[in-house]
């Protein structure tokens, strides 16, 4: 059969032939199969119709033969179940609004049950699975409390999150309310995952960067372990969250299988952070597939190399892949880790 | 006279009574004061007009009580003569239009001249020097060649930095064209600073932290290193860039007195990182303002305790103080910082 062992033993540490990879949004705007659909669907109705989903979670697979697939979702998807009001305004990023801010407004959210409140998301990978016929891995994924509070509080993305920190600093009591509903929603969300078929998890806390080490420490960090705590470790779970340099280990304390590693660290200073004893995903700059098609292997190759250090290593980019990139690069650059990593 | 030793000898790394704290953007519209002023000028006007300017800058001395007064002006003032189109636009950021991306556009652009191009700046420091009358020490700055490159290649201000790091990589030669021109420009400027009586200077690479270390090294760091050695090196270098964690060695291999840091590292971390040789600023999330003014002395008294471990250490924040901040919270820091650090 297929290649998930790759992947899947990549994040279990053991031997693999090659390096597997697969590629944040991976399905998304860089393609125009993808662009074909959202000419077609809202990007919500992508989300929560199930052949949609599937098909577009599958147009990379084929095209730039990566060895996993991650649903095609996005982690806002539960705060709808949950209470709030959830919009994508085309070029302006997700909206909540009203937001939520203070403890009367987050006592009215509920935790959510995740095949009744967002079925779709697991009938997605039901279906993946059976479409997939076991040629690659199927990731799931969900956004860590911390991620999802940020846009719930400031409604939306921020610059300086001074609605989310100043919440944080000053209604404790309502901050760790509303971070308490996310995590249990946040375990019962990826459990129905694994239970659909998921066959690795990552946990995205693509904001926990903006914070300093001791915030992260003392307002985040225990969520994120209650997360972890609360999973079903049946599959792998990957722990990711951009310009994370200087919480690494705090990341890491939390217990993943996997540490994502976003690009503003060299690869083997990260492994070195982290004690090198947990497998990494990444970590290439998603501009340097604005390089050269010449250039873009050179570049792989010095993160294969200093991959090697970690007792396993999936390549990735260090963030989502970005819209404008050229898709046969993004080709270029699966091409070129699969041969320099050749064993 | 003056508390300026204070300032200028922790910059040097000599012994001081009690710990010195000025506050970037210490200027600006957290103050009623300041907000006053721009209801009258454009932000422009207030760059270009040395008693509008020198009324700004004086602003947050007496009220605060700093330990040291900043220039008020702008990082891109220098775009302009240099041959860029510059407007401030409330609520949108700086605008350069049209954009810098091609090398014919390069080549079109001059070194600039500051007593003839930008005299404004050079007057505003005089009179500050005068008007001060050894109060405080003034701090002179410059953006640093790649930051003030990221504006005039993306017109403004950007998420991912495309455009940018597109010319970077694959027009090296106008980059490099660009770079210099950036670099000639800043030593001169900052050198037409130093002789009007900036008494130190920092430079802000504010947008370095955007770069991979390889890629920071490999595009960036020897136009630092053009700057640091073309200054005239009577008055302490202070370098700062915003999410650097990653960088500081390469930062600090420009040569520079003092380095900057960003919150989002332990200051006791970057001092390791650093080498413990050379005197740090920093390093208050600008956040942690919103704390209540009970919590605000504690997380100073930490930032202190870990600061003294470096030769020097000068107490500011980790980024500019954001619009929102109370201003009393500012003034409950400053007092913080020279009682907890009294000997």
């Amino acid at each position: 059969m297929s290649n998930d062992y790759l992947f899947l033993r990549a994040c279990r540490g053991e031997e693999v032939e090659r390096t597997p990879i697969w590629i944040m949004r991976q399905a998304g705007r860089y393609m125009q199969e993808y662009r074909d659909m959202r000419a077609k669907h809202t990007f919500l109705e992508l989300c929560k119709t199930p052949e949609a989903a599937v098909e577009v979670t599958l147009q990379p697979i084929d095209f730039l033969g990566v060895d996993a697939a991650i649903l095609f979702s996005d982690i806002l998807i539960v705060l709808e179940p949950m209470g709030a009001k959830l919009a994508f305004h085309e070029g302006r990023g997700p909206v909540i609004d009203p937001p939520f801010r203070t403890l009367a407004d987050i006592e009215k959210l509920r935790v959510i049950e995740p095949e009744e409140d967002v079925p779709f998301v697991m009938d997605t990978l039901r279906l993946l699975r059976k479409e997939l016929e076991g040629r690659v891995p199927v990731i799931g994924f969900s956004g860590a409390p911390f991620t999802l509070a940020s846009y719930m509080i400031e409604g939306g993305t921020s610059k300086a999150f001074i609605q989310l920190k100043s919440l944080m600093y000053k209604e404790r009591a309502a901050f760790d309310s509303l971070m308490t509903k996310l995590a249990k929603t946040v375990i019962k969300y990826m459990n129905a995952q694994i239970a659909a078929g998921a066959e690795a998890v990552q946990l995205f806390d693509t904001w926990a960067g903006i914070l300093s080490p001791h915030d992260y420490i003392e307002f985040v960090a225990p969520f994120n372990k209650m997360v972890l705590d609360g999973l079903n470790r049946t599959v792998p779970v990957i722990m990711y969250a951009n310009g994370s340099a200087t919480l690494l280990k705090h990341l890491k304390a939390a217990g993943p299988d996997v540490m994502g590693i976003d690009w503003r660290i060299n690869l083997d200073d990260a492994i070195d952070l982290l004690g090198g004893d947990i497998p990494v995903q990444g970590n290439l700059d998603p501009t340097a597939l604005f390089l050269s098609r010449e250039e873009i292997p050179k570049r792989a190759k010095e993160i294969l190399d200093m991959g090697k250090k970690a007792p396993g290593h999936i390549f990735n980019l260090g963030h989502g892949v970005l819209p404008p990139t050229d898709p046969d690069n993004v080709k270029a650059l699966v091409d070129a880790v699969h041969e320099l990593s050749q064993k």
